[in-house]
C-alpha cells in the first residue's frame, strides 16, 4: 500500500511558523502520510492566485491524493469550512472561491460542508483555521475517514468567476493576464481553446496587443525566440504566454497580472 | 510502525546547498526517515526567531519527532553540540539558546552534551556542525538510538532570558514586539496569562500604544476590522497581536522586532 | 526495503505550480517515492549555478538516490535529455552541462541519451519537460526501471569548463567567485588541494586580493574573525572563502559571482 499524500498550497511565506504547525497536526493525526509542499507563496489573501496554482498542479497526483487550499482572509467568520470530493483527488480548504478553477473540471463532484468538529485539533483558534481545521481533517482524510463522515453535502459553495476572454467579435478577443511567472513569462487567460485557429499550421498572421507592444510571432518554445524579443506561446498551463528568450517579458513590457491584453487574427 | 520524523529549522535560505546536504546526511543514515522542512528562513544569525519558530512549532508533532534546529554563528568554537530529550520530542542543535523557549515547557527534561563522535559524519569540517554532526546525529536518534549514548547529561545548558512583559502597575505592561509575520501582524509577548482581564467579555476599555498609535479595539478575528483600521487579536500563538485587516500593521506602524509596546487597561 | 528516494533541484523558485507539477508527476509513477527538495532558488537560467550546487548536495545521499536537475533555457530544442548513471546515484536532467561538476568524480560513468518516450507523460509539451519528461523519467528509476532501458549510452555530452583557477607562478593564483552564498559569504574556486601550501601549520604568509581589499588573515571558523572584519577560511564545500564574522563579505566587498580574486603566498 503506498503511503497517504496530502500536498500543502497556502500563502503563508517561508519565513514563519505556521506551515511547520500544520505539518505537525497533520503527521499526528497519520503519522504515515506523504507531506508535499506545493506551493507557500502564493500572492498573500489572493484567492485567485491559490486557485489558479492548485489547478495547474493537482491533476498531476495519484488517485486519492488529498490537497490543502489555505489563503484564508475570512478565517474566523461565518466562511464555512469545505472538503471537495472530486473523480480522483480530495480538496480542503475554506469555502471562499480557491476551488473555483476545479469545480468545472469534475465529472463527479460532491462538496461537503465540514462540520464533525470531533476531527478538529481542540481548542480551534480564532485566526488559524490552518492548522486547527484544514491541516487536521486532511490528517483524518489521509487515515481513510471518508469525506461524507466530516458534514452534509452543499450546492451553494463560492465560486469566483473565473475571468474568460471576451471575443469581441469572429476575429478579436479581448483577455487578461492570469499570472506572471518567476522568468517573468506573462499567462494570459487565453486557451487555446478559445481560439484554435491560432494554433494551427501555419501559424496564421496575428496581433497581440499587450503592454503598449504589438506582439506578431507565436515561437513554440523560449530558446527559438531572438534575445530580447518578445513573442507569444502556448504554455505548459494550456494558455497563451508573453514571453522572451531568458529575460523578462512582465518586466520588459511593465505587465502585472490583471493587465489587458487583446489578441487579433487575420 | 510509522516512519521516524526529522524536522529541520535553520537560517540557511533556499538559493544555497546547505539544507540539501543536511538532508542527505539524515538519509544515509536512516533513509526511512520522513524529513520536513519547517523553516529555513530564520532570520540570519538571530537564535532568539529561531527559539520561537521552533517554540511555535514543535508541540503539534507526534510522539518521538526529532528536531533539529541551526542558527549557529558559533559553529567551530567550543559552543556544545545538544541532544534535548523532552516530555515527548527530541531537538538536536547548538548549545547556544535556540532552546531557550523549550526547556521551560518540558516537565522531563534531559539535556545530553553530544560527545560521541561517531556519530558525526567524518571528517567534521570546522563550518557545517549542521551536516556533519546535527543530521548525523539527528539520523542516528531517528533509526532508534538512545538519546543517552550520545553523551552526558550536562545542567549548564545556554537559556537565553525569553522576553517577558515588564508590569508597570497593575494594570499596565511593558512588552515588545516578538516577531513581524509574512502578513505584517505584529507579534507581541505579551501571552493571555500575563493579563487576562484584557480578554474577559465584555472586553474592558484599554490602550495599547506601538509605534506612536494608541489601539483600542480588541477583535477575535483579522475579518472584523475594517480595511486600514489598527486593532489588537489574541493571535494563534498564544500572543497579543497588533494588525489590520489584509494589510501589514508593521508596515503602517513602521514596528520591527524588538520594538517596545505598552499595554494600559482602564 | 527503505523508499526510493528522489531529489529536486531546479531555479523554478517558490510561487508558481511548477515544482508542484513536477513532484505530482514522480508520485503518479512510483507513490511510494520520498520526495526531497534540494533547492528551487538555483539561479535563473544558470547552468552554472545549479552544477555547483547539486554537486555539493549529491553525494551526502544514500545509494541509488535519484537526483532530477532542471536548469533548462534551451527546453523544447534539440537538446536531449539525459540519465547519468554514476558510481552511487542516478541524475536525470537536461544535455546542457548541469552535471559538469559531477562527471568527473565519477569512476564508473555512463550516461544515457533519453529515448524511450514511452516513459515520458504524454502529451509533452513544449516548454516543460522538468514535468513531462524528467520528473515521469525519474519515477520510473524509482520504481527500479534500469537506466539502460530509456536509450542508449553517449559520449558526447556536453560538459561546462569548471573554472580553476589558473597559477601565475609558483606562488600566486587567479582564481574566480564562484558563488555567494545567504550569509554573504564568498565561495572562490580556489580549492584545498590547488594551493596545499596555504593550509599548512602554521599558516604561511599570504594576500588574497578581492574586491580591491587585500586580506592576509586565515581563520579556522566564521566566530574566530573579529566583527567587520574580512577574513579568509576553508568553506565546507572544500574551497577558499572571503568572509566576515555575522556580516556579509560580498556586500562589503561589493563581491557577485564571477568576480576574480588573486591568491599570493609568501
Amino acid at each position: 500500500m503506498p503511503r497517504p499524500i496530502v500536498t500543502l498550497t497556502t500563502d503563508f511565506g517561508d519565513a514563519d511558523y505556521y506551515v511547520g504547525a500544520m505539518k505537525g497536526v497533520v503527521l499526528d493525526v497519520c503519522p504515515d502520510t506523504e507531506i508535499i509542499d506545493l506551493c507557500h507563496n502564493v500572492l498573500t489573501y489572493d484567492i485567485l492566485d491559490a486557485a489558479f496554482t492548485i489547478a495547474q498542479s493537482y491533476r498531476w497526483f495519484p488517485l486519492r491524493t488529498v490537497h490543502v487550499v489555505v489563503v484564508d482572509p475570512g478565517v474566523g467568520t461565518q466562511r464555512r469550512p469545505l472538503i471537495v470530493s472530486g473523480d480522483r483527488h480530495y480538496f480542503v480548504g475554506p469555502d471562499n472561491g480557491v476551488f473555483s478553477f476545479i469545480y468545472p473540471e469534475q465529472e463527479k463532484l460532491t462538496v461537503y460542508h465540514i462540520t464533525g468538529d470531533h476531527y478538529f485539533h481542540q481548542p480551534v483558534s480564532n485566526t488559524f483555521h490552518a492548522r486547527d481545521v484544514f491541516a487536521s481533517v486532511a490528517g483524518w482524510l489521509a487515515k481513510g475517514v471518508e469525506a461524507r463522515q466530516f458534514g452534509d453535502p452543499i450546492e451553494d459553495y463560492v465560486k469566483l468567476t473565473v475571468p474568460k476572454p471576451q471575443a469581441l467579435n469572429e476575429k478579436s478577443w479581448k483577455g487578461m493576464v492570469l499570472k506572471v511567472d518567476r522568468f517573468g513569462n506573462v499567462i494570459t487567460n487565453i486557451a487555446a481553446a478559445d481560439c484554435p485557429a491560432l494554433f494551427a499550421e501555419p501559424t496564421p498572421p496575428f496581433k497581440l496587443s499587450a503592454g503598449g507592444k504589438e506582439i506578431t510571432k507565436l515561437v513554440p518554445n523560449y530558446a527559438e525566440g531572438g534575445q530580447g524579443e518578445i513573442f507569444a506561446l502556448l504554455g505548459s498551463s494550456g494558455y497563451l504566454e508573453v514571453a522572451t528568450n531568458r529575460g523578462g517579458a512582465a518586466q520588459l513590457l511593465n505587465l502585472n497580472r490583471g493587465a489587458d491584453v487583446t489578441l487579433q487574427l487575420g
